[in-house]
């Protein structure tokens, strides 16, 4: 089954627990199986730029099924897929965006964030993909 | 003072309730003060082309400062803004954008819904307004 | 010889007077004979949307050496340019786009004016350029 | 409160003092809190292609309230947001946008420059800036 809109809710309350714990100001997006924006919400006073990139991450965790780190990992200058940020109207190859799966290990989503250090901005999207 | 989180998804919950009313699936999005992305929330079931519509139709409203359907019905054919659509990377010209006030009248946002009839959208789209 | 910045000022500041007259609150936007942007000015509180729209009637004007308000005439429904639109990037096809001459007639610039309803964003682009 | 468009032209002749000091040709841009345009001069003689430069290092610095120097730092090959210009349809990672604050330090927008080497453009840019 897809991931519901009451999962996706789920999934930004988390994240944005961590977020308030960190201090942080953050953008935080979940798109469907389907690799559809679901649910989004900017934090008050969280960077505009942002939007773009909790979106873009992620949709990119969700086209390769790997987490944006993973796939930024063999992007970098000399490895397997460098060059590949371009394709697909603009991936994001920073950490930040992670799948999201069912009870059952199938995955039905992916999570966003962006607004503060790739770690912080991990940990969040992490947050939120185990408040699921 | 700009739109809050809290308000966008105020909005975004009274809509959802007369969405509901109606039987009708929609996708919610509001934008703040500046035009961007402040939250959004796909109803499960909701058309995944209803994404960009509902987005575009909170910023074309903010844009213009009035609903998508006072602006369409200036843009029809013969009539004086016949063609608007094809800039500021596209705009929407029919109903189900609406602007958001503060307590003041100020414009602080717009929220656009698209999921439905021109009507059911438009409807859905002024109870978020009014429930702000 | 080309549209000089001081030149361009003056279109806007003639403009600007015209807008205050009016009791409006425009976007202005002056691009030189190459069509490229020069100067461009956003009244306070004018509408977002017309920063894109008051920059197109400009560049429109000057790719077709005609005001917005002609081409448009001749791209309704059933004229001979209808659809012309969505070439270029996308064209603005109402008035409020006007071409600068210098003192020989030759065309050196269009100014490009958006904000108010379409005659009086064609007032103020028509002083403007008379204020070159 | 937003940057006026009185502020906003105040900041573009401190940064024209700067390139007339300096003896070089610039664009340069200004956008309010919400990231849009505010206003924009091109100096006769000054790099077309810099028109889009200027406008987008405003931008970036605005949608991630730092410098576009500091954005690009952290954005080199190996740097922790490695690839990020390819976000919200094109992010510049080189000098030359800077913040604008009001008296209290609030940002209420951005100046971008561009038209010579980086640092030309940067100290144009921190003219402008400090203008204010």
């Amino acid at each position: 089954a897809d991931l519901t809109l009451e999962q996706a809710l789920k999934a930004i309350a988390a994240a944005k627990a961590e977020a308030r714990r960190q201090g942080t100001l953050m953008n935080i997006a979940v798109v469907d199986a389907g690799g559809t924006l679901k649910a989004f919400e900017r934090m008050d006073g969280a960077f505009l730029g942002s939007v773009d990139i909790s979106i873009r991450k992620a949709k990119t965790a969700r086209m390769f099924n790997m987490s944006t780190k993973a796939l930024g990992d063999i992007s970098q200058p000399g490895q397997s897929l460098y060059g590949i940020e371009v394709t697909n109207g603009g991936l994001v190859l920073f950490g930040g965006g992670e799948l999201l799966h069912d009870a059952d290990g199938v995955i039905i989503g992916a999570i966003g964030v962006s607004g503060s250090s790739v770690e912080n901005d991990m940990a969040v999207a992490q947050a939120g993909a185990a408040g699921l």
